[in-house]
C-alpha cells in the first residue's frame, strides 16, 4: 500500500469531496462555463427540485463560492500537510509542496479549471476572497524557495518569479493531463520535480 | 528605437489585429464565455445588425474558430520568425521560441485565455484543427530542447516533458502578467529566460 492509497494522506483522493449540488454545478460549469449553465440544468442534475436546491444554495453564484472554498481549501489542507510531514530541508520542503501541487492538478483538473477561469464571473467580496487563497498557496512555495536560496540550496536570483514559474507549470497539469494517458502519477511526479527543481537552480 | 517598436518584427503588436466582429467576439467571449454570449451582444458590440454579422459569420461557432485561428496564426508566424532570426545553437534558438511565447501571452491575453478556456465549446473539426496547431507550437520547442540535449547544451533527461513545462509556464503569464503590473516585458523576459534555462538543464 502506498501512501496515495492511506485515506488523510495528503497524496490521497476520494471521488466523494463534493456535495451532490456542488458536483452538478462543477459538471454544468465547467462544460458550459458560469453564464452558459442555468439554475434549473444544475438543480436537474443534482436530482433536486429548483426550491430544493436553492435550499441549499440560494443563487448560482453561492453554488459558485462554495465550490471554489471547497477547492482552494482542499489544496490549501494537502499543501500545509505536505510541508509538515517533509524534512527539515528547503529541498525536501519545496519537492513536497510542489507534489501536493501536481497530485491535486492530476486529479481535480475540472475543479481546478472552473475555479481559475470562473474568477471572471466572481463577485467582488468572493473574487478577493479566492484571490487571497491563490496567494497564500502561493506564498507558501514562495517562503520556501526563498529559505533554500538563503540556504544556498537553490541558486535562482529570482526566487519569487521562479516560485511562481513553478506553480503555473504543476497548475497546467490539470489543462493536458489525462488518467489513461502514458504517464503514470508518480512518473509524473518524478518527472516534475527534476524541472521544477531545476527552475529554481538547486544545487 | 528597440526591436519591439519595429512594425513587422515578432516582437512587436498592433492594437488592430482583429476585424471588428472578431474584436467583439473576444470582449464577449472573455467576458461571460461562449456559452454565455449571444449573437445579437455580439453584433451590437460589432456596431452591426444581426444580419449584418451574419453576413461576415454564418454562425457563433465561426466566430469562436475565426478567432482561435487567427490567435494561432499570429503565435506560429511568430515563433517561427523568432526561430528563423535566432542564432544557430540550440541555447539561442530555445531563447528565441520562449521570448516569443512570453511577449505573445504578456499581450494577447484575452486570445490567449478565450482560445484555451473555449476548446469545450469547439465543436469536433474546429477542435481538432486548434489542437493540431498547437501541438505544431510546442513540436517546435521539442525539437530544438531534443536538439539541445543530443549536442549536450541541455541536461533535462525529460527534454519533451521540459519543453511542455516551459510552453505552460509562458501560456500561464497570460493569466497574471498586468501591463501596469512591477515588470516590464524586458524584465519579464529575462527573468523567465533564466527559469526556462534551468527547466532544462541548460549548462
Amino acid at each position: 500500500m502506498t501512501t496515495d492509497q492511506v485515506p488523510g494522506s495528503w497524496r490521497h483522493y476520494d471521488d466523494a469531496a463534493l456535495s451532490t449540488p456542488l458536483a452538478a454545478a462543477l459538471d454544468l460549469f465547467a462544460e458550459r462555463g458560469y453564464e452558459g449553465a442555468s439554475i434549473r440544468e444544475i438543480a436537474a442534475r443534482a436530482g433536486l427540485s429548483v426550491p430544493g436546491l436553492y435550499h441549499h444554495y440560494p443563487s448560482k453564484q453561492a453554488l459558485l463560492i462554495g465550490l471554489t472554498r471547497v477547492v482552494m481549501a482542499d489544496l490549501l489542507a494537502r499543501s500545509r500537510r505536505a510541508l509538515d510531514e517533509a524534512g527539515p530541508t528547503p529541498r525536501e520542503q519545496f519537492d513536497a509542496v510542489v507534489e501536493s501541487l501536481l497530485r491535486f492538478h492530476m486529479v481535480r483538473r475540472e475543479q481546478a479549471f472552473v475555479a481559475s477561469t470562473e474568477m471572471r464571473s466572481m463577485e467582488p467580496d468572493a473574487r478577493d476572497e479566492y484571490v487571497a487563497l491563490r496567494d497564500e498557496q502561493q506564498r507558501m512555495l514562495d517562503d520556501v524557495v526563498r529559505e533554500g536560496v538563503r540556504a544556498g540550496d537553490f541558486r535562482t536570483p529570482y526566487p519569487e518569479d521562479a516560485s511562481r514559474a513553478v506553480t503555473t507549470m504543476c497548475v497546467a497539469v490539470a489543462s493536458w493531463y489525462r488518467p489513461d494517458g502514458p504517464l503514470s502519477p508518480d512518473e509524473l511526479v518524478e518527472r516534475y520535480l527534476a524541472i521544477a527543481r531545476g527552475a529554481v537552480g538547486a544545487v
